[in-house]
């Protein structure tokens, strides 16, 4: 299990004065980021492997409304694993354990141009499987 | 049916080169807001009736990439409509009339603090009516 | 002169109830985008010439606060062109011809690595030109 | 002085592969907002005080591009307070100590509705000094 805490800062918030829904899948992302790093970035993926992973999927149920300066922390699980996809779990709770929310996302390897199916590259097949318990 | 038409611009982007998946339910809010206004403005609802309506859940199908200046046009449609919740329903095609995702949101009514669970206003009723057929 | 208008909506907000600053910056670069496209896209600049337009500078002055459901103006006019930079003005008002903001960008032409400065290709000169009265 | 590192994220890059100028802004606030925590919180200031602190001004210079996964560190200084208003000065340079870019923000204390200049709390004007050599 892979583990991101961070800051609902003023820039995540709307004039409902609580955290805009979009903007807890960007910290999703960044939790996924911070996961992969180094040792599967961005730049390897991309640039020397010439591949994308595109999101095909993802969703969120949002339990309570979280508020500038909040504390949240963010348990990332594998949802699962196939030959050119795999999926994502990421269970946010706030600083006192109380679950804000939960998404899922599902990604697919494909070539750059997206034009076709690739499988998962070994790299990122090991450093996902060490999210399996 | 509402439908909001827009371009996908440099910001909606990332260093892949295609729209951030995150990116599209900003769109899509923007799709629901255009159709609120000015029958439902937020200021109507937050500061004038005290009431929020969180997104208590929100998933999206992405079928193709999109990229900087595409143009996008998105029908809006009804989902449920229940006493003190409603869902929407975004079908996001290319201006060669491709679909390039799906989105859906699920709101709920709730009084400003979020403690309790109030009944649709009625022109906000009226309003989410006028999306089905 | 290029116009260009939109209106605020709730992820340009945050929990002070007014437009967070940053987003001005995006909002500009939307107005930017709009008045380049369809002559000199991103595309053609990126993928065929192999040239990167970064901006060096940015600042902003806000005037009064901007809320949801704002519907504002952005004027853009050309600041200085040089042999490989140019600059833009925007000018920012609300639909009762207030005005709200102004916004200054400098941007350099460089080949995609970034390591050398390239003189503005002719498309681009000549559409900058367009700005001026 | 302050001090706020953090990393580069693919929805802060755009497609030309670097980073997209206005997220520096938004990153510059989070360093803003992590130098307030916990001794002046946005609630503290908004809730409780009825204060806004909105910021009037904006500029940034950009050196050199940044790219996903870059670990960059800012530091951050007080320009110049006021009665009513504070600048601040942001350094914000790579892991290797390489210049990356400096940011401006000029803020102003005004009550809620922004109709009237405030002078600065005490708590704000005390922590303020704190970033004076």
């Amino acid at each position: 299990m892979h583990t991101y805490s961070t800051t609902v800062r003023l820039h995540h918030t709307d004039a409902a004065g609580i955290l805009f829904f979009a903007n807890l899948f960007i910290i999703a992302h960044e939790c996924y980021e911070s996961f992969l790093d180094p040792d599967v970035t961005f730049n390897s993926m991309f640039y020397e492997l010439n591949l994308m992973m595109p999101i095909v999927h993802a969703e969120a149920d949002y339990y309570r409304p979280l508020r500038v300066s909040d504390r949240i922390t963010i348990n990332l699980g594998l949802g699962h694993m196939g030959n050119s996809s795999f999926s994502l779990e990421y269970n946010i709770h706030t600083k006192d354990g109380e679950s804000a929310a939960t998404i899922k996302t599902s990604h697919v390897v494909r070539n750059k141009d997206g034009s076709q199916s690739v499988s998962l590259p070994a790299k990122l097949r090991k450093k996902l499987e060490s999210l399996e318990k």
